[in-house]
């Protein structure tokens, strides 16, 4: 028999180009400090530099990987460089990335029990392990009325949480009807956008998204929650849902859970805590009073792929009822018909969130686990947390500085006492340098430089130097 | 200065376990097809062969892969087997792995343009290559007022589709004020069903989702398309949108573009393609016909994560309007504000999509299109739609068995004549020997075997193989 033609890389083909891609990983991230954090490409440049059309025939893979070195590289700015301190980190790291490999390796779809057991097996166990680690209530264990599933992004997450809201509010009658507007939901003026984005797609409606004001740590009020609910309520709305913030995006903020659960409790409420980043803090149990309460939430997330480790995209989220989610998302159309299905013994992770398809992502949050152990990942928590506590004294003890909000955990806002043009002018150049990156937001109305120390790699050496520069750069603003 | 304690996987580390992980999937598909297709465990086996909790201390990387291969391993089924037929593929291959590996490696976060350039770039330069590739609108090039996103899956994509439709329809008040209960969608008894999904998500509701019928090809009937909107227009209802199907997945049916669009332009209804699949076929000019009349197109989704080689996930979705997407999906905090977004000068992905952070998938799609070149994505595509052929060759010459639909590409639905028991005896046993897996649907009520030739390493042996076994199964069921 003639052997077929084949365009397709061999098992051989792929271990010696594996092995380069490895190496050529290992080596970046050998290498990483030397890059500028910001990528310093202008607009278009990128593109202007990849040819126009695909090409006809293959190429080799030597090839692709140069272009990538050359091509690409110079656009990419550095999320995992020790000194990107930016936004909220999205963090990788070894056993992260090997796991990721794996689930790419396997190439399973993970949307049935019967389509991959051991991909939606892995992922209750190892949602199960966090309850604990995480001091998380036991009505969240698979083995009691709740259960997780691992989702792409907290957004995602809040808007599972809201449309099972909706549908709990409605008798599991907005799915079938659809909305009728008078379905209203609650966030804090500083609840992160996706829950606006939540409001637009679910058919809520932003108009009925409530930002209750904050007081002054930013944290959700929760007598103005109170008065707005009642207030609703005599309106002839239908309050559903409030999503409480462990650790607000801009500022770090803390919402008090325990006087929301209160509300919540008593208007009926579906209570969904969004802890994206700080949620990992509660690994180390001296930082989880900021979570006090969470036993009376109906949902919770938060992403291992921000500052525990694992790689984008893992979002992990809870519910205290799964049938109550369930309902809210299934569908089951006869191609999908199955025994382990019909039996009931089986999970089907595709009724727990939008998407129907889904990887094996709970490889690289068990890998990542189980090589640090809780142990090791206490230890990396605990000295971000400690960097960032000494960031915030030496703003403290610098009179040109001022703190702009408390630092409870990693992140640090603050800025210098010369006012918005000042600020800005300091970010710019800093990010400009490539030595760091930071990011800002307003707070009182104020331009404010945030400092989150949280990416894998940040040691004592980079938060030293990074002050280093501000005080450098603010020398020459003030000047 | 001493140094800090880690418990960090180092470069040097990252660069042995790597290799071993290389190897590791690089012998599993040199022997994947040793093992039963379909896993053979019972549910609750995997996780019971797990612990119970999280380690206190971290474990050596080489334990945490022979669990791997131990535990599981036995869990997995297939989908990367030659001998998978099942459902539609979800493909993987050597550089769509390493694609994704180089994406993890780099861990970059592409929300905005700033956050990351070369991922915003190079996705707008592949989605623009794969328009021409496809036969598709030149509407649809970033070059023009349309534009292509990389989106999970198909199921995201006609959501946001249809997001968009409300908007339009509603003047973009409904993600203001919330969805008014009068808007109506459309697709067909054979549509997928997540856009059943899509319409509850949505707000707008599964009893203003219209489920028009199909003709004997199973294709949905334009006339009882235009009749029932015409019919929620009298009744005062607001039509907003069409999902018309190239390749259903019960029955790979093919919807008449070119006389839905018709309805369409009349009444003013946002026309959604969704190609999952068959998206790919495509590639070939030959195979172009099925998606006559896409010009006409709103909207339009394929995966190449079924069939075009490239691992999941990875749903290419394209809009004529950008503009309209933009404005149903945009929300803009201060934390995200930069130059680059205020310049107007580039895209920001992150309101193209559901989720806020995003993952560099071009990156995998731009490699499997450059080590294939057009020319060997075309061959492996027109090679298996040439085995599926004849796959429904050997149904129609055997007096036992009839085709259930037409075959047009490479999915093929037929039955045993001896009806719904012998079907399932036969599909039964056929996943419990191991030798390969296929899977079933029902078209006129009558319990249906599909066989869908796809997966990246399927020969002409696998499909002479799985028609041998088909026989043999047959024979024992009619005796």
């Amino acid at each position: 028999m003639q052997a077929e033609k084949s365009f397709h890389m061999t098992p051989e083909e792929f271990r010696r180009y594996g092995h380069a891609v490895i190496d050529w990983i290992a080596d970046y991230h050998s290498h990483i400090e030397s890059f500028p954090v910001l990528s310093r490409v202008k607009p278009g440049e990128i593109r202007a530099s990849l040819p126009a059309g695909p090409p006809r025939h293959g190429e080799p893979f030597e090839a692709l990987l140069r272009d990538v070195e050359k091509l690409i590289l110079p656009g990419v700015t550095h999320w995992q460089s020790p000194n990107f301190f930016a936004y909220f980190p999205c963090n990788a790291s070894g056993p992260g990335i090997l796991g990721d490999l794996l689930s790419s390796g396997l190439g399973v779809q993970g949307m049935l029990w019967s389509t991959s057991p051991a991909c939606t097996e892995l992922e209750t166990v190892v949602l199960d392990w966090l309850v604990p680690m995480l001091g998380l209530p036991n009505k969240f264990l698979s083995s009691s009325t709740g259960g997780g599933v691992i989702q792409d992004t907290a957004s995602s997450a809040s808007l599972c949480a809201l449309l099972a809201a909706r549908e709990r509010a409605t008798n599991y009658m907005s799915n079938v009807r659809g909305c009728d507007g008078r379905l209203v939901a609650y966030a804090s003026t500083q609840t992160h956008s996706s829950l606006q984005k939540a409001a637009m797609i679910s058919g809520i409606g932003v108009s009925n998204l409530r930002l209750i004001e904050v007081d002054e740590t930013f944290a959700m009020r929760p007598d103005g929650l109170a008065r707005q609910v009642e207030a609703d309520k005599r309106a002839g709305l239908l309050p559903c849902f409030v999503c409480a913030t462990v650790g607000t995006t801009s500022s770090n903020a803390m919402d008090p859970i325990a006087d929301i659960a209160r509300v919540c409790r008593e208007h009926n409420l579906w209570l969904h805590v969004d802890a994206a980043m700080s949620g990992t803090a509660a690994l180390c149990p001296e930082s989880r009073h900021f979570q006090n309460g969470v036993e009376h939430a109906d949902s919770y997330c938060f992403n291992p792929h921000k500052w525990m480790f694992t790689n984008f995209d893992c979002d992990c989220f809870w519910v205290a009822d799964r049938k109550v989610l369930i309902r809210t998302l299934s569908i089951l159309p006869e191609y999908l018909r199955n025994k382990a299905t019909e039996s009931g013994a089986v999970i089907d992770y595709r009724d727990w969130h939008i998407q129907l398809g889904r990887r094996f992502r709970s490889l690289k949050l068990w890998l990542v686990i189980r090589y640090y152990g809780v142990e090791g990942l206490q230890h990396h928590i605990r000295e971000h947390v400690r960097l960032a506590q000494q960031f915030a004294d030496w703003i403290r003890n610098d009179d040109r500085f001022e703190l702009a909000a408390p630092a409870p955990l990693n992140l640090v806002c603050f800025r210098h006492k010369a006012g918005d043009e000042a600020n800005q002018t300091i970010m710019d150049r800093l990010n400009r340098s490539g030595d760091l990156f930071l990011t800002h937001t307003r707070l009182n109305d104020k331009l404010t430089l945030r400092l989150c120390v949280g990416q894998t790699n940040t040691q004592e050496r980079h938060v030293q130097a990074a002050w280093r520069r501000i005080q450098e750069e603010a020398s020459k603003a003030s000047k």
